[in-house]
């Protein structure tokens, strides 16, 4: 009996980790593995508890090992065996499962083995939300990157053997060599400033201060290079997401191309998840939403009414009662399309049509609900 | 006699801290109390002064005690007792009130008790101007920061597990565990770089140079999302706050809905108490204004003119002559809508009959002032 | 006779003085001054060379005097001492002028009366280049900015607080008092990280962790915010320079505001001393440039054209041949307005009627040549 | 026979050096060079290896040698040679081929002579691929940029006046001089902060506080202007790079200019080298293609298509199925121009006239291949 119980949840348990990128359980596992981990090198806390460290470590690991084989597994029945072997995910599922006993195997002392054990962290890279932007943002601003590593380069090179010409003969401890040099350099020119290797002729400090200056100035065009392409990115991500759903709300379906470009830019998309608070009544409003997918609950004094797609709700607060006079709820998983109150009225300047449809609907309800 | 002048400014008093979030007296207290919890801690200062230092504390404290009574009793009235206690501003009223002496009471040792007063800074917090706008850049930005975060987690236990490895043998004191390293980790991909854990081994070097590179990236990503979602918050925040004021000007009134949105854009809200001087006679001009409410008194060589509501001033300035021709101060408190001299000139080309009217009454001052 | 030679230069030289804020000789007086200064501090340098430096000082500080009685006399007759007197300019001369002086005459040792030299650094403010541009900004956006100085200060003390609590009875010489605490805070949430007090305890590591994170978001906003002002007064301060004089160039006289707004905000202003090389033959061009005043020589093969105010110039180089055909080089003081390869293309797009009288002018000049 | 075959190799080599900036030669090079160079300061890696780093640096010095001759004789025959040998590259390739044999000939002791051949390096400027747009920045910038130097500097000499004023009777080791007070300036306002030299009065503690906190706004005035210089250039370069493509591919060609400039704003270059995978059939594709010049193949299920100028690709994905149909690739040098989808939807929508054609072929070719 127990085993009918339990059919089931492994079988749910293993198309999971078969699927998606990252399961809670495999989250659980990396926290664990790598906490387990640092604690293993940690003298006075390990020995007091090194069963308990080695027995979570190995239960990760063999987690690690079956998610690997699973995915294996999966894939193989899909024909892209090596497709996936090969793949950066299938590496990095890899080197977490083989890893550790590899190292085991060839001799290597257990506590140095484990330390293998922090590759797992790569596993949480496809999981990372906004990892994509960050990634398009690096490839098309490559170009003035680039300009700025080879400047830093330029001035972490000349600046060392400045400051070794200038320095060795009075601190041949610290700056006896190029290399040592080249330490002090990057630590300096990125402000880190350890302080252990420190010029202290004339001349080097004000060689040293040149740098320092120089560091703030890349610094300054490496933020800038960032700032300016991360912009442009938002702006991109947001239309891509918003597009799609508006073309879909009736609402907007009679708008032509031109006017749905323009009303997508003022959109912000929102996915929320069953019986969650949108609105409170008596808070101030500052957006109006229109339900894209799912249905919302209004709860008034005397009744509940359900809106879905299509519809929108919120707008009495734009047209001047500022305070919420309802509470709204979901009930399904929802996709919202929020307009904020400054696009609001942009659209109702822009777009009159769509302003009157809003206007005399929130007319109707406020007659309905007296 | 002397109980009826007392009381009133007494019931005043107690309105005022039941209302508002914070009074002059509650930023008094605040700063006080801090100071005299700083002096508490310094050894030759507080043997010199502790009578004094005492008697301030308990007096502050007794200050956040009554503050809190008096909302617990006002909003008690108003039936939103737990509303408020529950409230984020709740919770902190309570703590400034009760956490001192319920540490007190538990029989901590004094000095360490009154540390907790520190936690009265946190009654500051909604009187941040800007805080509102700072809230909303960092939710909406939430997903990139995240990413950045977890890309700044990632390295820092990719880097320590590494230095760990490379530095153990040699720095067994500072490098003897993953949690020094990872201290290590945090110092320098943040930038600080104290110095108390430095690598010596030519690789963990050269894997610290690329720890301190990515602080650099990490830095940079972090400063250009920030940026950009300030940027775009800005620009609504300001929209929002002069939109209102701009419909009900008279002189914007017969302007449709598209183009109150485009001067919304171009105009400016200030807020001055009575008495203010506004332009001063003989200055550079460089924005003329609005009234949206109050009143202004312009002084010119023979007599005083009052102007309220509606009407506009300082627009010679920007035609022709920029030398401002006469001293404006307000009479009451005033909010006036500031045009800026480049927007003035956008102004006048898009909105030609806007343009008229202000050059119309221009030349009538003009030739009314001669 | 020699007197005939002297006076009117003395006199050229005493207006100049009176006149514009920052002389050459002013500059000169201000960075020999501190020069001599910091000399007057570094021990062997002073021994040696001390007569010249005392000379010297004295020399700067009679140039100061000189010119803040200058500056008092020509000023009072205006009839505008005390406002002088009392501005911050006068005070910044005052105190230049009388500083050392007095502390000379309370007996103050001298080389720590001449530390008040210091103060002659202040001059050169109003000579700053962008110092309106960047106030302006300070201004506008002085509300997030308190924002951030206010949650920095916040974090500052409940971090400090807590590090005290946390580490005072490890190390009673570093952290013994809540000020100490205080300094450690600063030093490490502005990242500067000197290394000189360290917590060492896990949790007074972890507090430290996290304010080291929180002085990275402090200064993203702040950067943020600075970034996102600047932009705006950019092209504010561009807009201005270059209205007044696009509006009185013949070439676009008889576009209406609209357009010239339009163009305004593609031209750059470029003043230029006389017998200046704008455009050098057989360099690649960018740009075309319109004289707003002054004059310009172009130098063809066999004869030197003179172009005034209204012409343009550089032109061929945007229509297909992007090498230049000759030299050209100023011969009076001029301001030109430089138009851009990108502008310049917008420009033809959007008022094809100027692109059809550049085109035009273009193909005579280039019969003409032939 | 091997004089037949090595003849024409050398004289390739040779004209490759006398015409471009930096071939893949010069680069191993200057690597190499420097390389050898650091290693000559590193006292036992030096002692084992000392024949081949010399040998190698000789021969690094031959070849620069040998370029800078090359080059003087071919631009000598165009009768550039001064021009050349005066110019910025010319220097630059003199003092890399003169600097370190001079140093030996003058008698300096060869581990510092072979120091002077960092200066290599410098012949790597011309070859950074976004020098120019950097460039560009920090001269139209440069008036707030100085005035952010003008302010750090005043705050750098007042401070450490000050605090030699505060530390000298405590510190007189450290801050026995303005110069070590300077030092220390410049340290803390750069957020560096070494610890080497660190203030204890609590003054001194409050004035260096300041100081950096005034470091944080330098740094944040410093990004925000180069940030912001740095978002207009980079769409300045965008545009001009794109727009001589756009107007010469076929499609566009009916389009008026300011349609073009329009579209121009919408499209990015991209060039890429014969046999490169453009499309990867499976993946989601998020953007589409125009062939400026070159070719590409098509690699349908049973044939493959070549597409060449003017022709267009990848608009399937853009029109409902997301996915990539098919594998292209080029043939030759290909120039394209990359429409992202967010601008796809924007062009569709302004221009109706070229969304109708996309339109109408990519359902020709979807019958075709059905």
């Amino acid at each position: 009996m127990s085993r009918r119980l339990v059919l089931p949840v492994l079988a749910d348990f293993v198309s999971a980790t078969a699927g998606r990128n990252m399961t809670a359980v495999a989250y659980i596992a990396v926290i664990l593995g790598v906490a387990m981990m640092v604690l293993l090198t940690t003298a006075p806390a390990y020995d007091a508890t090194h069963h308990w460290v080695n027995a979570l470590l190995w239960l990760c690991l063999a987690y690690f090992v079956f998610e690997w084989l699973v995915r294996l597994r999966h894939l193989g029945r899909q024909g892209r065996l090596w497709f996936y072997a090969l793949s950066g995910a299938g590496l990095v599922d890899a080197t977490g499962a083989l890893a550790v006993p590899l190292a085991l195997v060839c001799g290597v002392e257990p506590k140095t083995a484990w330390l293998l054990s922090i590759l797992w962290v790569l596993k949480v890279v496809p999981g990372i939300p906004g990892l994509r932007q960050l990634r398009r943002v690096l490839v098309l601003e490559s170009g003035p990157l680039l300009s700025v590593l080879v400047i830093f380069l330029m001035v972490v090179f000349l600046a060392s053997v400045a400051e070794y010409y200038l320095e060795r003969d009075v601190q041949p401890q610290t700056f006896g060599s190029v290399p040592a040099a080249l330490w002090w350099a990057v630590v300096t020119l990125t402000t880190t400033g350890y302080g252990d290797v420190v010029p202290i002729t004339p001349l080097g400090r004000i060689v040293a201060a040149l740098v320092m200056i120089s560091g703030l100035g890349v610094f300054g065009l490496w933020t800038g290079i960032l700032a300016t392409g991360f912009a442009a990115e938002t702006r991109r991500d947001n239309f891509l997401k918003t597009w799609e759903t508006v073309s879909k709300v009736p609402f907007f379906a009679n708008l032509g191309p031109g006017a749905i470009a323009d009303v997508t830019q003022m959109l912000r998309t929102m996915d929320l998840p069953p019986r969650t608070m949108i609105i409170r009544k008596g808070t101030r409003g500052d957006c109006m939403y229109f339900i894209a997918a799912g249905e919302v609950e209004v709860d008034l004094r005397d009744k509940k009414v359900k809106l879905d797609e299509g519809a929108f709700f919120g707008e009495m607060a734009l047209l001047g009662n500022a305070v919420r006079g309802a509470d709204v709820a979901t009930t399904k998983v929802t996709r919202l399309l929020v307009l904020d109150l400054v696009d609001f009225r942009l659209l109702m300047a822009r777009h009159p049509d769509l302003a009157q449809t809003i206007d005399a609907e929130a007319k109707r309800r406020e007659l309905e609900n007296r």
